[in-house]
């Protein structure tokens, strides 16, 4: 691994000349300390340091935006900066949760600035020999789901908590039968005393089974198996036993090296839910941007990973959700592509603007009151979704499309009326 | 566990009323959605809604803090209020994965707010037959470092990366033979090429063993065991084969399901190192804070858990440190307590003020600079420590004390003068 380097890129908030914050951020994560040590030789210094790449500053006219910076008394210019660091892969190895410690760790509580933000990271190629990322990703997911040439299409099963497996297997009979390529439980619902995941399992896959017998066609359900190690490789091994095709977590409460270990003897795609992610991003000025959160997640293993919708309910701009799809959609060392799930507000409204931004139908098309609140029925709000995506693909607006296409025309007049 | 609930509370911000805007949490985190769906039944929303339990107005004046909230366009002021909700535990049952996604998940990211943050959750006490929580705490690492009535000193291996098995291991014996308690090794190292994980337990654990033997005292070094399952229980097992008392882990990036794995394998405690943290913590209004995060990591089972120390050089405030300290000594669930870790520029002057703030002397006080800097050794470093804590525990100053403790006097005219 000799003489590769590990970069990574902020964005950074300081009342320190920007060069003088680089350097503090270059030596508190690698070989620097407040005092010099008797051990920091020089030979170690060239051997470990970490280096500033390059330093761009920003247009910043404002106070701090943090509290709690440690500013020098004079020359107290608040002023903002993209910083590129890199460290020899030899400081780590291939290592996840060091890379993590070393790119990001403490840099966020350090008193040399008022706001510090990881945008993306990159890594030498053979870091994929130990991480090999998803087993699945978008081309395992569309043979499992049978779909190709569109996106699959998805709903999720609501109201989150409540119903029992037997409500929760009668919804899917419905859903399937309306078309859908793809189910999945709520993040909020796991292994519950009213729903629990054995019985839930037992109940959906059997709909799911018949149907596809009948038909032909399986629909993808994503069972939420998040919990210990164990739980998840029993839950797992239960899914795959009863015939089904996904499993889902909470990525941010299992953790890396939990999906890790999922990876390991998963014999189904991830799906990888991101509650929480908010947390991490929603501060323009901390935290990390989607850009570094799908490259770890992906070298953890997701197969599928949450990436919003345009014209969502939730803060996220479209400019930003366009940005996270096309991140998954990007190479990185040789790892297979995380299938974006699109989700939250979306109906047949946002398939052209999509398509548009992405060039790519290989999403997830995640609707859940824009399929099943179509005024003619859930079998309608799937056409309507279907038909959307055939005017984008196709290149034709969806009010000329809609003309001849009715579930479409109707959505459009229903959903339309609501935003 | 019928009639159980789990609590929690928040702090908001929003340009909705209050009420409102806490229904929308309510509705969000349990079995509402933007449309009534049809399996919601009477019966199912009460037994499985989320409940407003209070909320109480603050004082507000300002524009909204995170961008994106999509408020209303009339009556547009911004507000903050405390909001406390809770569920049934029904909802969830014993699952701390679940127990997150309920809590915290998506509410960061709703449009109804500019700020949210989770403050603080509680739980029925037999969250703990599952969730057993640290297996040592402090009574266990107390026994394994024979200390008792005064905190455990200790340091960090530095530089943080460079350092050879056999440089590690001459550093440890230079400060295990100047008294030493604890010693840890930083955060970016784990199991890197120049200092692979075995060869620097191996060096490291001769000196400590052999100094154990000469002196009946064995410090307790905490080794970088941060990585994938299998990983951390080969490294565990070596640690422990060749005698070590501690494993590190960097717990933001092993993660819930990682932690609960090794928790239930350990014989040695687990030192929590909460890098990263910054991210979650430092925007006033979003994330979470230290009260909500020492609760989490203690059902997974850290026995030693980081909080900083007063005057740091981090940006966190002596308030909010304090905090943090007698949040690990609280009880919780009859879980043990994890041994608060302070550090970040600790030296022998912080030692009254912070025993007059939290009236104990149960944590770990780690020292960078504070000892091996002291101009008259590393030994004198580590006395200097232990009289500032005497004075501390016997009510005197540390001018006072410093009059016949030449150790201290010298710390006091050394550091006093850099700070």
């Amino acid at each position: 691994m000799e003489g590769k380097r590990i970069k990574a890129n902020y964005l950074i908030e300081t009342a320190f000349p920007l060069e003088k914050a680089a350097e503090t951020m270059a030596g508190e994560q690698s070989c620097g300390t407040f005092v010099r040590t008797p051990g920091e030789t020089q030979e170690l210094k060239e051997n470990h340091s970490a280096r500033v790449e390059s330093i761009t500053e920003l247009n910043y006219e404002g106070e701090p935006s943090l509290p709690g910076a440690k500013f020098p008394k004079e020359n107290g210019k608040v002023r903002r900066g993209l910083v590129a660091l890199s460290w020899p892969l030899e400081n780590i190895g291939f290592h996840l949760p060091n890379l993590m410690a070393t790119v990001a760790g403490n840099l966020f509580e350090l008193g040399a600035f008022s706001g510090l933000k990881l945008l993306d990271f990159d890594l030498p190629d053979d870091f994929s020999q130990k991480y090999t990322g998803p087993k699945f990703g978008i081309d395992g997911t569309r043979k499992l789901t049978q779909v190709e040439n569109r996106p699959i299409i998805g709903t999720i099963i609501k109201p989150s908590v409540g119903l029992t497996p037997e409500a929760t297997a009668q919804q899917t009979k419905t859903l399937i039968e309306a078309g859908l390529d793809f189910l999945k439980d709520d993040e909020l619902m796991g292994d519950a005393p009213h729903s629990p995941f054995e019985k839930r399992a037992d109940a959906v896959m059997e709909v799911i089974n018949c149907h596809a017998q009948k038909t032909g066609k399986k629909a993808m359900f994503a069972f939420n198996i998040s919990g210990g190690i164990d739980e998840m490789k029993r839950r797992h091994d239960y899914v795959l036993e009863k015939g089904g095709t996904c499993v889902m977590v909470s990525i941010n409460w299992v953790g890396i090296s939990g999906l890790l270990k999922l990876n390991e003897f998963t014999q189904l795609p991830i799906h990888g839910h991101r509650n929480g992610w908010g947390m991490f991003t929603r501060s323009p000025i901390l935290g990390m941007e989607f850009q570094a959160y799908q490259k770890l997640w992906r070298l953890a293993g997701v197969d599928h990973l949450h990436t919003n919708g345009i014209r969502n309910k939730f803060c996220e701009t479209d400019e930003s959700v366009i940005k996270s799809i096309q991140a998954c959609l990007s190479e990185f060392i040789g790892t297979k592509n995380p299938m974006p799930v699109l989700s939250s507000g979306q109906w047949a409204g946002q398939t052209v603007d999509t398509y548009h931004a992405i060039k790519s139908t290989d999403v997830m098309y995640v609707c859940g009151g824009g399929i099943v609140a179509h005024p003619d029925g859930i079998g309608a709000g799937v056409k309507s979704l279907m038909q959307g995506w055939e005017a984008a693909i196709n290149g034709i607006d969806l009010e000329t499309y809609a003309r001849d296409h009715s579930e479409l025309k109707t959505a459009l007049k229903f959903y339309g009326n609501l935003s």
